[in-house]
């Protein structure tokens, strides 16, 4: 990506911006702030910010951080356009932000009311009109460009030969914790830039957690092991599941739980197409779960969007009136879980296409 | 950390809550959540949780996640103390925590404003009456008991081996994203569970960005390399920095840079015991720095409190009242920076004692 394609992205949201009626939006959220100017694709810890942009519907737009991401934010943006804040405490650097924003914002100014903080949004918007305006930069974002879908496809690439080189290193005694470290250590290996989001790898009856952190349970003679991984790959994430029975004696349970599963995916996978509306497709799998009388034991939603996040528009989930749309990507991971044994979750992500799907 | 060591975190809170007249705190920061609880250290991404905790006055402690933590949960808190939301988008679990507050809620309810959601809050808190309360629970976390100050000991260990054996490493043609990924692999096989933070190598001009991120840049036959580094074990994060010249002809501006840097450190160690004043120390070094006509090079705070977190309470910064006290745990990591060259920042962690400090 240069200069010029994030130049671009920000046109298309001052589009936007004057379809909503809005004067400005003050991006906070760290994904969409490096959609729009490449700078900083993740905040390093929850209470802390690397910068805010001030988009504004008449064309000048601000890059605000402080003097520690100066050099870098003039790599990247008009010096004469980079704001920066000083002072300890969000007290001090919100209220010069206030400043700016009420000196440039003419109209109404939308805010990111899921990711701004209270504290922030008080100090800086004091004074201005405001009105919650999440999910416009996502509006863009929901659509993968060529050259995103060319990073995804890439991204899922390295995880699938991860996939099929992972069953060598199931081997016994092994615990959660070194396979994750043996999938990390893969990924980084063969061109990723980093994890995508903390693995999961739960063995027997932790595979019932659907967010397990690695531990210290090792592979045994019989297993379930649930792996649910991703990478990040020029800034793109990817996200699979898989769950291997490890040793020769798959019991019925298992079996029949794993082709549930995958019958459940086959169904709603099916039904990804330009026009579909995501509720229906989380159905296709809920239903058929539901008709075997195993819905109790199906926790989450369907799957997601994903992209610069792991989790991102749109939602395949019970509530979603979403219409997808050639350029959305999604996973589709359905799970059944028993914590008594573990579950098996099985996740691929799905590209919507002119005419129907891809699987990546 | 067992069930009872949080619990007893827990009625430490409850003691501040009470000095504080709070019926109760809404805790969503994640680190303050995992050191009164132990579930879930870090959120995913920057516009997802994994839950809150409601500390109440009267004893009753709430936590509140969704379906796919509820296992993790219960094998950290009672069955009955848990609250399972459901619903897609925040303005859904918002609304179920909205009730839980208001059927729970006995007198006024303290949020974490500087990490709570606007849109969460305002929904969540609708008709409850709410006062900002950030803090609270870092009150506790700012004075590590000896099991953390163990661990941090440990964490810094792993730090300072790399250290030692990083030399041998910066070899010519090596890139910072290479580097980066052997800095990586030695703590994860040296026993850390992980990085604390996103490693700094920084070859050349790129050492000018205080948040440099590692890219192509390699090293070269005469080059300065600045190396800004931390692991956690055991939960506990580490933060080292330290500058290297590569080759055999270090050149009078990086050799004087260096020894300037240190001395700035110097000066502020000297400093460090209980009842000094955190600005006093940053001023030690920003006044030695002042004195040289130098204090512009020199873009960011002394340091930050380290714990959970990388960057927690006190802050060694121009604006800091806090009084040092007994085991808190500093960074002191005072840098000058020209984009010409680069730029040396020189940094360790350092323990209150009961008589001064300790370097780790």
């Amino acid at each position: 990506m240069n200069k010029e394609e994030f130049a671009a992205r920000r046109e298309n949201l001052r589009r936007i911006l004057k379809e909503e009626k809005l004067g400005a939006l003050l991006v906070t959220l760290d994904a969409n702030r490096y959609y729009l100017s490449g700078f900083e694709l993740t905040d390093g810890q929850s209470d802390e910010s690397a910068g805010c942009l001030l988009i504004t519907a008449q064309g000048k737009d601000w890059l605000c951080t402080d003097a520690r991401y100066e050099e870098a934010a003039l790599r990247l943006w008009n010096a004469s356009e980079i704001f920066i804040y000083s002072g300890a405490g969000s007290g001090g650097y919100a209220g010069q932000i206030n400043k700016l924003l009420k000196d440039n914002v003419k109209g109404e100014l939308g805010v990111e009311a899921n990711c701004v903080s209270l504290s922030f949004y008080q100090v800086a918007c004091a004074g201005l009109s405001t009105v919650p305006a999440d999910g416009l930069v996502q509006r863009l974002r929901i659509i993968k460009s060529p050259e995103e879908i060319a990073a995804m496809e890439a991204s899922c690439a390295i995880t699938h030969s991860m996939l099929n080189w992972l069953p060598g290193v199931l081997a016994h005694g092994r615990t959660e914790e070194q396979i994750a470290w043996d999938i990390e250590q893969f990924f980084r290996n063969h061109g990723a830039e980093g994890l995508a989001f903390a693995s999961i790898v739960a063995i027997g009856s932790n595979a019932a957690l659907p967010h397990a952190r690695p531990g210290q349970t090792a592979v045994s003679e019989n297993c379930c092991v649930l792996v649910d991984i991703g990478c990040r790959y020029k800034d793109y994430c990817s996200d699979q599941t898989r769950t291997f029975w490890v040793g020769d004696t798959p019991p019925d349970y298992f079996l029949r739980t794993l082709k549930q599963v995958q019958e459940a995916q086959r169904r709603a996978i099916e039904l990804i197409r330009p026009g579909a509306i995501c509720k229906d497709v989380h159905a296709a799998a809920y239903n058929y779960f539901e008709s075997l009388g195993l819905a109790k034991h199906f926790n989450h939603g369907l799957g997601h969007g994903i992209g610069l996040q792991t989790h991102e528009l749109p939602r395949l989930n019970a509530k979603s009136e979403t219409v997808l749309r050639p350029g959305m990507m999604v996973t589709v991971e359905p799970g059944l879980y028993y914590p008594e044994w573990g579950g098996v979750r099985w996740e691929y992500t799905v590209l919507v296409t002119e005419d129907g799907c891809k699987i990546l």
